[in-house]
């Protein structure tokens, strides 16, 4: 891992105050103990209460709900999304404004019916799970069965399978943190391939959500090469709660399924970027990404509308600061991530050649907060420094945490490479009510804890730009072995 | 208006004992003043304590969504739920169960898909409203004309709404009364028709409803003889704040709107009734209601699953007494009040000759409860008497109210027949979040919320049966012309 040098803070302030790069002094050894000079600190204290009384970030949810709405990777309206973000960035005046071409995955929703043929009669809710192909023209008709989880599935004896409909009942918890969908999910994603192994002719499962609307949570899922493909659908969870009562009387109870969802090739996007460029070391990148796609079935407020809103609004307020701090500040809205992190995935290999150059990393994608901790993942022997010059965020009520953080799903591969993360972790109580639903709407998002977790980043950005603190090299698994 | 006799109340009792109606003594004056035995009060205490203790109301209506689930009238599945509820009432051992046929209007939903054309391309989330008509096959695509509520489209001109879709954008407020519903639900029930006369060519109007899911709420809509018939839908309300955020970027919104829902003429229903004999009036009736048919979206577990398994809970605990009190008590569960009170109206025709012998007439169709507050609409010179006696019911917390009920949707014509009626009020602060969306499913009752309704009918239905004030003539409109 190569080490980059790092201007001090006075000298950051120096430039920023006589616009020249040229006169910078530097230097190469990183130093024990950093305190942040009280103009850092009351700039980034400014910054906060500038992002609290500020419209902006709901502003810019607004827009990109009501003006481009569902952006499903790959359609359409991704496209749309993509010219909606670079002329609102272009429009807010940062340095620099650009897009990069991402190859992503096209997928089409179509409709999917689903019914209970016996033992009652009754219509359930279901939808699709992104990227399941469709039944047969003339659906599945087949009687469940029944496991509480993804494990219990994988445990199970192919003869109880063989022939039926896998149905997964793996409820979510509700959590801050969200680590229930972290459960749960697994039936979603890896359930077709457990079920199919086993010959099972479809999966339906219980949505991935902690609501109790009849809505179905939809959400990626996977299949493997040398395992046979069937389609794959959530139930709402009132229908799994149905399918349940059903069974207490009357152990074989027959769905029928009908889905025309349709793999549709390879579709071209765009990782969208906006930079405030570095006064002394513009070539150093703070990154703070969210993702600019969307699941078709809501308006995507929650995910990714709002981490959209938050990392542009931070960047904004850092834009429009008579000085600007040392390192570059790039926004990244990166395409396809509900699909599989897929712009994240080229953007690091686009950057290859700069990811060192990557001071830290930081996605908002967990709903419109507020950011309640930051946890870090930088080298373990400055972490106590890091969170030092971060403890003015007390003030607004952010926590500082632990230094395992993952950094979100699409930053969450830079670890791995080396770059350093923070996971500004937002309030997720509610986020699984929503997310991947029709009901991912505006009305979600309080604009109060949407400015909350802008202020947060704006703080975190405007600090990480200017840290003189050395975060790497990280503790990681790659690393250790 | 004819006055029945009333037995005392002693000799009601007698009659429990010795199962003998002929050594009845009787009165023809109304008594000044009737305090309870404390027997009788005693009794109904027991009741609530057993109605709250017991699981069977909760057991009623999981049963009837789950074997039977939607059930709109005329369709398969409103037979199935005769035939679901004439077994069921056998099953509990009532002294007499029969049904009642009704002709009902049919109708199909059919599909209902609406979105923005223009400015902004999105889909919206729309259902029929209940009776409407479709769209041409290709469907209707028109420029929007908004209104703040039915009463400003009255007022409006023509010339603003001539060959425009109408979007009627009545917010209902939450109220534990659910009051804020009668205020918007004009605009769904004659909204087709004021915007008709103006020259619309269909009606969306934000859903009836107090939630912020993205369903759209159906119900009932009217056609008038002389006006033409427009195509009548709900959008969600999130779906009615994204017109309104386009329409502030834009004032022509054009949508574009397709039905397939169609009237299907006439079907049989019928009214299902069970009955517990009275000891000693046997012939005069405390009618307990609610109605069996549902909206089709949901499985009809708040609207009206839940009234139904309270009055026949209710009912089933006096069943089961040792004792029967002296009137029958009379469990009617409607047909088609969803579609207009059709089952209530042909009840009050083929029981034409009876209703001067029907005492009291309540029905639960508030959702699962709980009970709050009791109105009646009594003879006024009487109501103290019937507050005094049934203040045994503020012990479970059911406060006495005024004598200005209504009765319920079914029961509420009854009072212009003179049959004196109840109102037990129902906490409906989110009784509008669910109602008549496919959200209307069992996990939204809370079954000790459904004991406690059950129990404030167990205790109304037998105190009526049981007292001796003269609740006629009531002081009604129609008496007083």
């Amino acid at each position: 891992m190569k080490h980059y040098q790092t201007a001090s803070l006075v000298g950051a302030i120096l430039v920023a105050l006589v616009g020249c790069q040229n006169i910078l002094p530097t230097q190469t050894s990183t130093p024990k103990l950093i305190i942040n000079s009280s103009d850092d600190a009351q700039i980034s204290q400014q910054l906060a209460k500038q992002a609290l009384a500020s419209r902006l970030s709901y502003d810019i949810v607004e827009s990109l709900t009501v003006e481009v709405g569902p952006r499903l990777a790959g359609t359409e309206k991704d496209i749309v999304a993509v010219e909606w973000a670079m002329e609102k960035l272009w429009l807010m005046g940062f340095d620099k404004v650009y897009k990069e071409s991402v190859q992503v995955p096209a997928w089409s929703r179509g409709t999917a019916y689903a019914s209970v043929v016996s033992p009652y009669e009754q219509p359930l809710m279901v939808t699709a799970l992104g990227g399941s192909i469709a039944t047969p023209v003339n659906g599945i008709q087949a009687p469940i069965v029944r496991f509480e989880s993804l494990e219990e599935l994988t445990h199970a004896s192919p003869a109880r399978i063989e022939g039926k409909i896998v149905f997964i009942d793996h409820k979510t918890e509700r959590h801050i943190t969200g680590k229930g969908y972290g459960e749960s999910v697994g039936g979603r994603s890896r359930g077709a391939i457990a079920a199919a192994e086993k010959g099972a002719v479809a999966i339906v499962i219980r949505s991935i959500g902690t609501d109790h609307d009849r809505m179905a949570h939809t959400g990626m899922m996977r299949y493997q090469e040398d395992v046979p493909k069937i389609p794959a659908a959530a139930m709402s969870n009132p229908d799994a709660d149905l399918i349940n009562a059903m069974l207490k009387r009357d152990p074989k109870v027959v769905l029928s399924l009908n889905m025309t969802s349709e793999n549709q090739g390879i579709a071209t996007s765009y990782n969208v970027i906006a930079e405030v460029t570095g006064s002394s070391k513009p070539d150093e990148i703070v990154l703070i990404g969210a993702h600019l796609d969307s699941w078709d079935e809501g308006t995507g407020a929650i995910d990714d509308g709002a981490g959209v809103a938050i990392v542009t609004t931070a960047a904004k307020l850092i834009q429009d600061l008579p000085q600007k701090p040392a390192r570059t500040i790039r926004v990244v809205l990166f395409a396809a991530e509900e699909v599989g992190i897929v712009g994240a995935k080229a953007y690091a290999e686009q950057h290859a050649d700069e990811l060192d150059k990557h001071y830290i990393a930081a996605e908002s994608d967990f709903g419109a907060g507020p950011v309640y901790k930051i946890d870090f993942n930088v080298n373990p022997a400055t972490y106590e420094q890091v969170k030092q010059e971060h403890s003015a965020m007390t003030l607004f009520g952010v926590e500082m945490g632990n230094n395992e953080a993952s950094g979100g799903p699409d930053v969450s591969i830079m670890p791995a490479l080396g770059v350093p993360v923070a996971s500004l972790r937002q309030d997720g109580t509610d986020y699984f009510d929503y997310h991947h639903t029709p009901n991912d709407t505006l009305d979600k998002i309080d604009p109060k804890k949407l400015a909350q977790s802008a202020a947060a980043y704006a703080q975190f950005a405007y600090m990480m730009a200017q840290s003189e603190i050395d975060l790497r090299p990280l503790k990681q698994k790659e690393q250790q072995h």
